[in-house]
This record gives C-alpha cells, structure tokens and sequence, in this order.
C-alpha cells in the first residue's frame, strides 16, 4: 500500500492518534487505512455418509483435493458466502447444517470457517476450479493429499465426531493454525 | 476507493477476467483491489455468575452499554484479538473458555464473534472508551441500553444457554442480522 486510495497522495506509515499501532496514514486527506483479517469460507458436503471433496484445479496446491470455499464477499453472510463458494466450485447445491470449524490463520492474516452442510442428492460437476470431485468414505479419505491444513483440521474434527457417535449438533472446533505461510488461499 | 494504492492511477469498476462481480481494477498496474467484510471480535467476561458490561464513551452508541469488542487486526487469532480488545476496553484480564456467537452483519459487511471468558478477580477500570464497567446479574441487563444488536443477541443466548441449565460447552449462535445499518462499530 504505497498510494492514498481517496487522493492519490504518497502515503506514510505512522501510529495515528488514540490509535496503538502504526498504520498507513494520508498525510494530504488525513485518511486512514486500515487492513484486517480475511474470511474463508466454505462448507463440508455430506451426502449419505460420505464427503464430497474437489481437486484443485488451480493455484496453490493445484491437484490436491479440498473441501469447497474461498473469499467471503461483501453483501453476504457467512452461510451464503460458504453455500455461493460450494456451488461455484462444485455445482453441487447443499444444505447448510451449522458451522462446524472456525480456525485463525494469524500467519496469513485470515480466518476459515467451514459449515456441515447436507446434500440431499449427489449432483456435482467438474468447473474451472475443480478437476475431479468425488465422494468419499471418512476411511478413504486421501489424508497425504488434502490441500490446506485447514480443511485437514475440519474433517478430522467432524469424523472424530461422528465416530463418537455424538447427537447433533456437533461442537464447532474454534482453533489457530500455523505459522505456515503455505496455507493460505 | 478512487486510486490504485499501488501506483496512483485513477480506478475503474469491471468484472476482472475469470471473476463473477464488479471490482476496482487498476488500468495501469493491473492491480485488483478486492473489498472484504471485517472481523469483530469481542468477550463476554463473567465473574461469579454475573457478566461484564462497559458503557460506552464513543461514537457510535456513546452512553449505552456494550461487551468489550472491536475491530480483529492482521498478525492475531481471534482469541487474541479478544482479549486485547478486552483489556484496552476495560483493562480486565479474562480467560477465554469458548466462541459463542459468530453472527454475520452483510448490511455492513462485517462478522462478530464473541468469546465467553472467564474472569477470576473481578478487577477493571474505566478507559477512553468506556466512561463507566459494572457487572450485571442476568436479571439485570439494561436491555434498553445495549449498544449493539450483536451484543444482544450474545446476551440472550448465553443467559438462556445457562437458564437451561446445559452443560458446557454451551452452543455456538450462528445467525445473521440485519438489515439495520445502525448495528457497526
Ligand atoms: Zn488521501
Ligand atoms: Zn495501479
């Protein structure tokens, strides 16, 4: 960040007043700009059991299989967010159930919170985005090949709680990951 | 947002490549410039069975009483991010026990997450930002005078949470708010 977005004056770097710590400060206009934190978001299909993960057809971890998300966007809530990314990579229409995992990323400055989502009929396509998409058994899951840690850390969450047979709805895994600057979208 | 923070040039406003929506695309440099939702995050402090609320001595809601909560910042977890936000606002020091409430506020493109902590000794000061800190009974909540609807919602559900006499960990509210533009920080 090197230019005032409102002035297009060069900007500098200082602790503003009131404020604790250094910011990107216009000396011309007097605005202030912040940066903060991004939400992934993106949702754990579940359909008769089995999970749907897709393969990366894309930057970073290309060929490496995933669970559906991406950048949460303006003008939407975390479901719809999660419900827009699942059908944009996947076409696959779910039901969001309830969040299930919510995890810092400090590292990359992001949070990524996965939904357990139901999918009543097994309907998906491949897209730009996702090479393969496939069902699988928690016992299949392909563990050397999920792409970010993130998404590992959601699903054991969610099949270790399924193996514990516990009644629904099942706790949110609230965690921080990292420092691996890799696991960034 | 009228320049390009990275080289200067005057914005405009296209569907990028390969993108779904509008942006602020540099002509220049190229640089897209994504707009996200922010991340607050705040602490529902409790102290022998009571709960911590501070009156509010800024804009917005000057006067009315609210958790200790603000804006997540980059190279933080959202725990972390609570607690600074809880010692700055009221100087108590919390322990966190757990998340319970993610509530998304697309009117204003912003995520609240509030933590339930505990507070050993009930030790707290007045700061800039909050002109008076008491700890409220449930039965006693100003409901009239909470700042935010956000703040309200946490309230309700984790008094309702412990009047239901569940064991903890209490559930995660996950809802979405709106549309009142009033509810930002
Ligand atoms: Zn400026
Ligand atoms: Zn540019």
């Amino acid at each position: 960040m090197k230019f005032c977005s409102e002035c297009a004056a060069p900007l500098i770097v200082e602790v503003p007043e009131g404020d604790h710590r250094p910011r990107h400060v216009c000396p011309k206009c007097s605005a202030i700009h912040y940066q903060n934190p991004r939400i992934i978001v993106g949702t754990l299909p579940v359909h008769q059991g089995k999970i749907m993960l897709c393969r990366r057809g894309i930057e970073p971890r290309i060929d490496m299989w995933t669970l559906p998300g991406g950048f949460m966007e303006n003008d939407e809530s975390l479901a719809e967010g999660a419900l827009r990314e699942t059908w944009e990579e996947s076409k696959a229409s779910v039901e969001i159930e309830q969040l299930i995992s919510v995890i810092s990323l400090p590292i990359v400055d992001q949070v990524h919170c996965f939904f357990l989502a139901n999918m009543p009929v097994a309907e998906y396509s491949t897209t730009e985005e996702s090479t393969e998409i496939e069902l699988f058994a928690p016992a299949d899951i392909p563990w050397q090949e999920i792409a970010f840690e993130t998404v590992k850390t959601t699903l054991q969450h969610y099949i270790n709680s399924v193996q514990q047979s516990l009644t629904k709805p099942y706790q949110v895994c609230n965690t921080t990951l990292g420092p691996r600057k890799s696991d960034t979208y």
